[in-house]
């Protein structure tokens, strides 16, 4: 067992709340999972860079608004920590309503605040079929 | 003019010798921007992550076999410092030999060693056309 109170293990599961957020389609869940800040940034697959926590909670809640329910199944995580910083590569398992699945690579970061870690940054992009 | 020690400004142009390198196909010149560790982590367009500087510098030599040299013009750059750690938003307008263009959306973080500025990862994905 790991230490819940190691900066490792709450990285991990702030990232998975991020990715909890995301399948339930819970735009409430996803607002607490960031910073609220202008620093704040994302990348969706196939998208330009968006800047801004506001500019980003909006993308979600238009995605979330569209009729797809996607599972993500996480593997090849890699946490890093240090200080107030970290980050995690993750490959996201996409699967689809219908069993397709497709892999994304994800870097998320995120920043201490004294009390928990949130999101400052997210980017994913699809891993091409070999 | 902004202030040379500025840590903003020295995170710019450690960012900016990433893309030289990759402009040069300096392989040399590749690995001194990046921190020579595990935790390096490197996503280019389409791959899943890389783990390690050895191989990361690996995937950029074989890239910098290819025939193509291309061109890169930078856009839209954030630059955020917190600390020993800092993370660059980028567009990076790719132009090939024959003049066509293609834009990603780059996420670029870095690590002060005492001295300098070095990459510790790079995640870059294609943005799509609308």
């Amino acid at each position: 067992m790991s230490d819940p109170a190691d900066p490792v293990s709450l990285v991990s599961s702030a990232n998975v709340d991020y990715y909890d957020a995301f399948e339930r389609q819970d735009i409430e869940m996803m607002s607490q999972v960031w910073e609220h800040s202008e620093r704040a940034t994302c990348t969706h697959p196939g998208w330009p860079p968006l800047h801004g926590t506001d500019t980003i909670l909006e993308s979600f809640a238009a995605i979330f608004r569209g009729p797809q329910t996607l599972q993500v199944i996480l593997t090849d995580e890699h946490v890093m920590v240090e200080g107030a910083f970290a980050y995690v590569t993750v490959v996201e398992n996409v699967v689809d309503q219908g069993g397709d699945a497709s892999a994304m690579s994800a870097l998320n970061l995120f920043a201490w605040d004294g009390v928990r870690w949130n999101m400052i940054a997210h980017h994913a992009s699809p891993i091409a079929s070999r």
